[in-house]
């Protein structure tokens, strides 16, 4: 995948959300999951093709370094489906927030 | 687990996180995952609790109905991660709407 420059910045009061979106996001290419890969011996994910490329140079897990083989990995399909509604989700999320009036420091 | 009651309603505003806040919970339990286990054979995913309380009494998958065995059933940390962070931020976020004047529809 390909980090889309110009992402809008998460709010600083929305900052936990932020760390949900950086769990949905591959360690190799660090944009969302596109078809998530589990490895089933250490539970670290992946995009299909990001931990195929990388197998194909060196057989482990590029975070923990177990050894790892193609046939290892297992579709992730609930990853695909947070990465689809919570993309939406954060659209939807961000537009409410430019919507809402600034709210004033209580005195 | 145990669903708590008088859990505060997603806005209508939000409804696109309510789905993402669906997809971590157990089909078994209704309640966010409580140590995810994942069946690498069709993906599917539940409490380790409650997995391992229904293969005792039929060794298939609740959902799908694909024949599985306890020794089939591997761990899907970042559901974990997922969960706790997730729900840490819904109380973030429904502060954060909490304390928002409503939006005055446009004219
Ligand atoms: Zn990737
Ligand atoms: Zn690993
Ligand atoms: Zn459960
Ligand atoms: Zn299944």
């Amino acid at each position: 995948g390909t980090m889309a420059l110009g992402e809008p910045r998460w709010p600083e009061n929305l900052s936990l959300l932020k760390v949900v979106d950086d769990l949905l996001r591959c360690g190799i290419c660090f944009d969302y999951f596109n078809i998530a890969m589990i490895i089933p011996q250490c539970s670290h994910n992946y995009c299909s093709l990001c931990i195929r490329k990388f197998l194909s140079y060196k057989t482990q897990c590029p975070t923990c370094c177990v050894a790892v083989t193609e046939p290892d990995l297992k579709n992730n399909r609930i990853l695909d489906e947070l990465v689809k509604n919570f993309n939406s989700a954060r659209q939807q999320l961000f537009k409410f927030v430019l919507d809402s009036p600034p709210v004033s420091p209580s005195t």
